[in-house]
């Protein structure tokens, strides 16, 4: 049984740091949920995805099924006591069972399509907890691609990882790209490109009754202390903002993403032929 | 200048801690935002909400306008050291200001007044981050107040009072009420009482299409691994769901929240006369 002072779970631990990760390609899932759709996709259409499964012993009790399925699809399943996995672990509470896979990000030619009708780009955002939280509203509202543009978090840390909840693995996630060629790419391919911004001209509802969200739509967000800065917004077809009802001066970039994608899954929905869901 | 070993820091300091805060009737409220809105409310509509002070002599400089208004108001203001501030900070980065407010949490009744129109129930969440989020995203969506039913997190802690940006000062907060009083309290103002669910009847486009969202409704949100138990459940009017179009199981609490009152905001919007924003 492997101990936190294992080769190959020293070898690991060092993909909790990005350059890390990106050097060797690979990094961390972590828990039943991520491990489960990451095996799923390696299993299906990424094969080799998962590389190796570090599981504690107190865990693997209750994942036999995973497990064995794992094993029986050819993955090295390696066996570690507490330490080694609270060692791989970002969360307080560490799960006990991790993954080590393949960097998901795609090039932006890939991950869009010849035509996407919905895309989320994050801008600057810095807090890891957001990107994923994003990731995860892009993929319940149906969105082809999110692109991380700019000087963004990296999408394979362990706190965007959980917070994407396997919404990583469900959708292409580009990363890296600079704003610019993300707009270019988004608008060669016919889509509208708005950008969420609280002093926006345009009101989201407004924008939803004139018929501007029922286009294939790109979303910019931006980061969380100071928006999208005046260069990002110059490249946008729109600047939209989120009517304030309250008080508040404002949303966070997460709950305005929610809001802002799900304003077009819904404009997208009706604008189809009745009776398609 | 005061240090984290004076008197008046370690008695603040306890207020970091649930049972403290509920036995001072106090709670801390940390950075410039958060003072900024408890000092505005503290010398307008809620009289002595800011008991004191606390700034770091390293930030009271980058404030001396707003540390000034308070003073010249009756205000405390203690000058301290860095660590002192720190020892009362919760956050990874200290903000050099803090104000000791009295507890904002009010009774059921004095929140709902007669005609409430839009209203948050949060039922068993737990985090702290999410619970601050959802009421800053009440507060935006023009909610009549937020209701943190059953065992929930305390709206006082430090994460939440950060996460909600201010909000928790703009709207009534009530906290700790039985979710089935919480229920019956909201059905005696006339309004309709929906359980946001994944495993929902009924789908939100549909509930908005078919205009029940333009009537005062309550959302009820439940806790972040589990949602909301049978017995709440059976309590709502409705359980609606809303419509994944991808791959995602869920949606987060707080993107869930923000995504369901905004459907609300534009309901009632639309359901006014027009020419009313």
């Amino acid at each position: 049984m492997l101990t936190d002072r294992s080769r190959r779970v020293r070898e690991a631990r060092k993909l909790r740091r990005r350059a890390a990760r990106e050097k060797a390609g690979l990094f961390l899932a972590e828990g039943p949920q991520a491990v489960r759709e990451a095996l799923g996709e390696s299993l299906g259409p990424r094969p080799g995805l998962v590389v190796e499964i570090f599981a504690a012993v107190s865990t693997a009790a209750r994942h036999t099924g995973l497990l064995d399925h794992a094993a029986g699809a050819g993955v090295t399943v390696q066996l570690a006591d507490d330490a080694a996995l609270a060692s791989l672990s970002e969360t307080v509470t560490p799960q006990g069972l991790v993954a080590v896979c393949r960097l998901l990000t795609v090039p932006l030619t890939e991950a869009l399509g010849s035509a996407p009708e919905l895309v989320a780009v994050l801008v600057e955002v810095r807090d890891p907890g957001n990107a994923g939280t994003v990731i995860r509203c892009a993929d319940a509202a149906g969105a082809d691609a999110v692109i991380i543009a700019g000087d963004s978090v990296d999408p394979h840390g362990g706190k965007c990882v959980r917070a994407s909840a396997g919404s990583l693995f469900h959708l292409p996630v580009v990363a890296g790209v600079p704003p610019a060629e993300a707009v270019r790419a988004l608008r060669d391919r016919g889509m509208s490109v708005l950008a969420a911004e609280g002093a926006g001209a345009t009101d989201l509802d407004g924008a939803e009754d004139e018929g501007l969200l029922s286009r294939p739509t790109a979303w910019l967000f931006g980061n969380e202390a100071s928006g999208l800065c005046a260069d990002v917004l110059a490249l946008a077809d729109r600047v939209v903002r989120i009517p304030i009802h309250g008080r508040a001066e404002s949303l966070n970039v997460a709950t305005a993403a929610a809001v802002c994608l799900y304003a077009s899954a819904r404009a997208r929905r009706r604008a189809r032929p009745s009776g398609v869901s």
